[in-house]
């Protein structure tokens, strides 16, 4: 993310931005954006869209002059060109043989067919918060996932690198992996290190996972 | 479809029924049923559920009896099991180099799934009339797909072997595509045998459409 916005600055002679503190910035507007939502006080919102409104928001706080609306839309479609942990392409190819597999993220369609598209992910089809209308951790996120699957909950394993959202799924009765990002925020990430009590499966990697599903 | 209840029937021992009349008369409660939720007479009800319940009607009338709730529910995932095409797993892999690869199917994305799996279709999400929560060939249907990728319409070509399909699409802005599939009804087929002044792209097949978008 911050390479991607480090690369377009310099295309564009954004000079003394520190992007990794900028992407780290927009980051923490996520889950506000998305409490909006799953308060109810906002009517269902495409992550796309909070996303852009909270790149607008950090452009005008940061006095970032001159960008066009296509400028924008660039830099928001970074999300888009987030490339996978290496693991990720081999762990899901060999899911993939005996399972179906698909993304359970708050990232909307457009969004994760064009990351899956870059990276080369497998998945069977796009599940989420678009096509639940509802964002995690709430019930019907996975709830709704499971349903367009033809599957009980209990036939679905949610695989996460938070434990956050393994605990919201093993709630409604979905089978759980945990794979370890310890990378995810950085040197200094304290968080989700390792597996809490909701994990029924844990895993360094996709590919530890594939071994531990089919073994 | 028909192979398949043969070789459901053969199991159970079911005589006397011509399973390629019964499929026929199945599909013909197709779009019948549809009808019941374009016209907002019914709220938005899966096609599993809606191919089931005519599943049911016809079972009531052809007379068959001793099936369980289980064996009409494998019966019913006959939709979920059709055969591809011989063109479509090539015509599709060569597509999806260059292109985002999806379904605008009235099927529901467990039945797209399920028969992606089985046949191998290399799709790169489900799209359509679950997704949409429109039947083709309602506007919604195209539009919502088209949103859902992020894409307007006139960067999206819809793909089919029925001219009313293309028609449809083309009145929403969509490019439009049609490979011919004479075999569709038997060999008795009257329509859909030409493409009409809807279509942008006429093919024989996914491979030659393959080489037309490439060349």
């Amino acid at each position: 993310m911050s390479r991607d916005l480090a690369a377009f600055a310099r295309e564009r002679a954004l000079a003394g931005i520190d992007w990794v503190e900028f992407a780290v910035e927009w980051r923490k507007l996520y889950q506000p954006s998305m409490e909006e939502v799953r308060s109810g006080r906002r009517p269902w919102t495409l992550l796309d869209v909070l996303h852009r409104e909270s790149l607008v928001k950090l452009v005008q706080r940061y006095g970032i002059r001159g960008l066009s609306e296509a400028d924008l839309d660039h830099m928001n479609r970074a999300w888009h060109r987030l490339d996978p942990w290496p693991d990720v392409v081999e762990g899901l190819t060999q899911l993939k043989r005996t399972r179906i597999i698909a993304p359970c993220s708050n990232g909307n369609i457009a969004l994760m067919v064009n990351m899956a598209k870059r990276a080369g992910l497998p998945w069977d089809c796009i599940l989420g918060a678009e096509t639940a209308r509802a964002y995690k951790p709430m019930p019907e996120a996975y709830l709704v996932s499971c349903r367009q699957l033809g599957l009980a909950p209990a036939a679905v394993m949610m695989v996460a690198a938070h434990n956050g959202d393994l605990r919201a799924a093993k709630a409604q009765g979905l089978a759980t992996a945990f794979v370890a990002r310890p990378a995810e925020h950085g040197p200094g990430q304290t968080s989700n290190l390792v597996p809490e009590d909701c994990v029924d499966v844990p895993a360094s990697s996709f590919i530890e996972l594939a071994a531990k599903l089919h073994a």
